[in-house]
């Protein structure tokens, strides 16, 4: 069995993430989305139960898709999940030479820690996690670059944010 | 009439901002500079109505240029100032891909929302707002760099913040 | 009246020519489209007399298109067709920093040779000229990545070739 | 079973290119090299049939390759061995836009048609058969980039040209 | 004699800085690792005085090596130390664009101020400083990407923290 | 004595490759400009003999060159004339990966060959030997991209191609 985690803070899963999962989910046996807990400079818009929860929710209709959350090194995660490889998405628009380096790094501590890289559709190849809670943020319509589940949650906890 | 919206913080203003400004003036009707006010993480060098009125000053030769500011989306000063389009520019050492991103992003925001790059002269394409600042604060000859009004209110404000 | 000239070998026009011609169509009063007779090291697949047509057809539906051709310097195209600037595609598979060479280059052969720089839509970027023969060639289904004229007119002209 | 296609010209296979198929076997139940023999504008170092002896005899050691030629789009040869992805590898000094632009492209001639990149060891980095070729017609010390029945065959036909 | 200074923040000194500063050494008469101490946004892992003893500890074996510390502007500290140029490494992941921005704004302000670039080699390539204290700060093992004498201190310094 | 060597085609020498030049002879005792005669796809504008001595010409204000020319490997000619290191410029504009590439190749074909990397002058970044003969071919005014004799030379060959 061939199982993959896709790591990421996930603050929040965009629709270039749920595409990036799909298309997993058609080439690998199991997919775990590993919400990265450590390091969080600023106070996350969602919290990680609320994260794992509604990356849960909008991934209902792919049943190899396992959502866990891990704190330290993502070579121990992957030792302890027993995944085969690390996911990660190389948008047109990201940072292709960050990648690269994580991707070293992972390999030079863990010497079996192989990264593979997909390529969500263009389409949303402009819309990050920190674009669309700015757009939220200025009031504007950032409902289409989200799941449903996620525009709810987010327009909630804008209106709760304004009082 | 073709109108150009060329938003930014203008913190300060310099050489590089002047010379696209000064090339749009050739190409456009109407130039609209907009210091964009949201989203200052830290306090500004100069407030909002300092840079307009540095920015006017600089610009007095360019009888077509006007100067605003906006908070919110760009889209939406864009259509509240009616203008056809953003512009921006395309400096050699500037992020090429964050640039193309946020030009997708609004045309996504809003259908119409084009924008268009200039590509100002390489003379000064090392020029940016934060390096000025850096140069100025550790006393290094920054007049070089930005317009003679930003000089002089520079070293005015550098005096007061040595006191 | 502010007209820009958009040089290429249109060898064919492809989807992401024409959508960017169109932009044009809507920020300008002019748009020329230029076709390059110069440095055509292979023989190419339309001659310049059915490029020409080609373009002029599939352009139709806008009423302020001219289509030209021409031989030698783009900056003496520029000032024979009193064009106020060159028009160039930024797309993101393509050689940015051989536009920025290039739009260097023409404004130091003619100071006021402006280059303007518009986005064409993410779904054809990764769509060109070579690409879209190449796929023709091995019999791939090129149809959806060309205008119809387009089309048509490779399909017939890959008959002949077969024969 | 996972099956993916690795194509290329392999003229010859480098060391990097023997990584990339090592390390795709532990991740994949079936690896089909493939090479590509369409689009040859120079007559090759080693013909299809050498290369495919070659690639064969340096990859004995891996249970699960498989190596045939294609001509044509790579789109069917990927369906003609009912592969479920196209493999590729990121080299830092690869052209990475490319790679996406043609990713995008075999995703759209053919929806399901993925692609998989996983990255080699840094220490062949720039390491590329074209350079390979280079370093041997110069009389370098080629034999340390390539596999060692790749050397054997490369000193031979050396030999043979050189008389 | 040619000497060149190599700035930097060097918090701490990693395998590849050492790599560098080794090849400078047998490029020129006399290397000076300068401890840039001002913009130090959050507290340094190290205080200047421990970064400066440990550069000189790990560079014991290099007899025309100097450890300095430098305020302000780099073009001051190079006519201070009377260095014939800035050294700076020229790594495949990093920012390439950043160093040649730097390089000309150096230039900029003191017009004899050359910068001269090496390459580090390759199998250090994705380490930074950076990314060293975070593997550190998570518990990895990161005693393969310093010299001996930092990996002590670190070691020290974190059980320390740990209390 | 510090020796580097500067490799190129030379075909012909611009602004560009001068102004290195010139800045290298302030850093370095002896600057050996290198032309590479081999690998040349199409017959050259200048031959061999004629570049070496156009460069001579060219450089007759600068003690410290020498002009000589080189077949087969870079690190072979490094080894003949007792160079230090390989001199090469970066340009904004230049295939930054490509040089990285080959400093790693040459490495590794021999051990202890270095490669230096200044930086020209923005003014030039755009200038090109291949670019220089393109705007000469077209009629265009080449004049300020090369060195007066080089320009001279130029205009002699051009008069005689064109009867």
């Amino acid at each position: 069995m061939r199982t993959v985690l896709y790591p990421g803070s996930f603050d929040p899963l965009t629709n270039g993430h749920l595409d990036l999962i799909e298309r997993a989910c058609r080439l690998f046996d199991h997919v775990i989305v590993g919400v990265a807990v450590n390091a969080e400079k600023h106070p996350p818009f969602f919290s990680r139960k609320e994260r794992m929860k509604l990356i849960a929710e909008s991934c209902q209709h792919l049943p190899n898709v396992e959502v866990v959350s891990f704190q330290g090194l993502l070579v121990d995660a992957i030792a302890e999940y027993e995944a085969n490889a690390i996911l990660r998405g190389l948008r047109a628009f990201s940072d292709f030479e960050y990648e690269l380096q994580m991707a070293l790094m992972n390999r030079s501590l863990s010497e079996e820690c192989e990264t593979i890289f997909l390529m969500p559709t263009p389409n949303n190849s402009f819309v990050s996690s920190s674009i669309v809670k700015e757009v939220a943020l200025l009031h504007g319509d950032f409902v289409q670059y989200v799941p449903e589940a996620i525009a709810c949650a987010m327009r909630k906890k804008l209106k709760r944010m304004e009082k």
